[in-house]
């Protein structure tokens, strides 16, 4: 199988990015699995555009796109995108749309279709934390994601995809305190094992991962 | 204007829910606009029948459902509902639905008609604390936040509606280490502010209140 | 009885200060006990210095000083202070010292001689979040603590003291994402029960409020 | 040089303390260090006691005790003990000490004789979140401290020692959430760090690591 892993390219006051970081630590093989990674500008739109250029060329069976998730504890899986991008600062071109659609008159969200709860318990077993999330904030994380599953229901039908976010690096944390955050080691096994999961598992586990608010 | 304005009933470990408790301390009327207050059982299934009942027995022009939000610093105005049930725990119908959809067939996610960010920045003029969240959980008040638009989108086009999330009261937190709460009398408050916004703003005001994720 | 409450003035970059604001709201009496209530600048000597004249003319049988903690959860009764000042930023009078003794050749510590497991006890049966705190910090607060205990150990022997810090105001917290905070009229309402607490009880209550770490 | 480093077992629910699992990947020479790796029981009276019998035993000259904090963002080096234990749960003997001095007659506080400022900062310049913490709470790990201090300054005045607190490991909190952890290679190589230094540092630097509150 074809998997195609994307990280972004640091933003904000930010000098590296532990998506993309952890991206490229990766294998470029696992057993019978082709792991094509791929580096993405923090940008609305083009990020998009390349996204769509590489599944183009790769003709991937999965995607995985990475994003930073700064305060959050454990790697998490996003279930859903949703149709509105609201940037609280400009992304990497200037952009900094505010309460826009991703794709005028495109459904309100869009489910992952990769196997959510398996991949956050096969990373929690790797005894590292992990967690389904129900919201992938409303930057370029939610909008490549919102991109790629609109791409995926509208024209390429036997991909599937979703988004992981994983935590800060440990030394993007030494002067923020009272910060989570993950050792990048940590980060690129648990993108491993969820590249894994996302081949090996068609079906979805149903276990309860919910969250009351 | 009619408004009608719905809190959960306690549950899990809590004795009391702050979102009910809240709601019947607001008046009967402000100015021009009257109030309905109702309580709702925090049950699957069910809460959205009552609310259904009431809807057609008041035709209220707006409907806010309030409900709690264990570990939340803030008001916080729900933006979008999505078409899932992961319950953690059972309701207090002993129901626990895991990754079921509220509405088979329905779409995957609905946003909210109320004017969010204007009620958000009205609360926090009132000097409480108050944000916009991009996700309701996947419990009771996600589920009856779909509902209401889901009924909203397909019965009762003329309402406008929504959901808003409200802390554990101070009391609920005596014996819960580093949990934020809310005094009673804030909460009320701001459900206060945030009826009148919802009646006095029909087009919602175009600030960033994104998160990055 | 007679009690000296104090609170500091506005310190860093906040418009106010949680501790007099909540000061000022206490009556002057609570039946058989006289209430003097004092503003104390937020600056390193001179705090101290402030203090000592306002208990040489008062003559109060208790005296609880009280800070703000921005941060914390709780009103948070303190143990103990230590003899060490350590400014991450300039007092109000632009005194950062760092790393030097309080009292040059004083003890390492001084723990509060109020009954601090009695007070943070009798606020939670009012239904306000407290607890104790074995760390006043390094900054005015524990500096104006660790006086006052050093002038009642070596001064004013019948004298009883202590510190409470309280979190910051619900107006405080407004930009500040994840940040406790407390009602005015809660913390206002709590520091009343202190006092009362503080010369109802000789003997501390024997009840754990300990902490792993 | 000589350095006595010691790890707590166990305890509560915890099957694996990350001191003595740190402790002990440690190796057994730094260049002209000798590292003498222990692993104390966490108890009440018995680790002051062991701790005694391998300082009489091993003679070193730098003596670090390491504890779990639990909750925890960074490696934090304590700057004080106190005298009293205040247990919130039973150790492993089924000691629960409330309110107790732990030396009577002894005096409040201890500071740290290690070189905490230097040390935090040296962790941070390898990458690692640490912090000078002023609490090492009011269990067995402040009893240690502050046992091992008071031998410090009544026995053995040419050892310099003190106490440093470790977060969870990154397994330890996979069921507990928003929960901050560490990776077990991050907290031992932070723990390498802290031993070379408090070899290489007499005096401490004066950089300011204060806390507000």
């Amino acid at each position: 199988m074809k998997v195609l892993i994307t990280g972004f390219d640091p933003f904000g006051d930010e000098s590296k990015n532990p998506a993309y970081e952890a991206v490229k630590m990766l294998p470029d093989t696992f057993e019978d699995i082709e792991l094509v990674k791929v580096e993405i500008p923090t940008k609305f739109y083009k990020s998009i555009e390349v996204l769509k250029n590489h599944i183009e060329k790769e003709k991937p069976e999965v995607v995985i796109c990475v994003g930073q998730a700064g305060g959050r504890f454990t790697v998490s899986v996003e279930r859903v995108a949703i149709n509105v991008d609201d940037a609280r600062i400009p992304d990497n071109g200037g952009n900094q749309p505010v309460d826009q659609a991703i794709v005028e008159g495109g459904p309100a969200a869009y489910f992952s279709t990769l196997p959510i709860k398996a991949i956050a318990n096969a990373i929690r077993e790797g005894g590292i934390p992990a967690s389904v999330s129900n919201s992938a904030g409303t930057y370029v994380c939610n909008h490549i994601m919102y991109g790629l599953m609109h791409m995926i229901n509208t024209q390429f039908s036997e991909i599937r995809g979703g988004f992981i976010h994983v935590p800060f690096l440990e030394e993007q944390v030494l002067d923020k305190p009272n910060m989570p955050s993950m050792n990048l080691d940590s980060i690129s096994k648990a993108l491993g094992i969820a590249v894994k999961t996302a081949c090996a598992v068609e079906l979805d586990s149903k276990q309860t991962e919910g969250t009351i608010c």
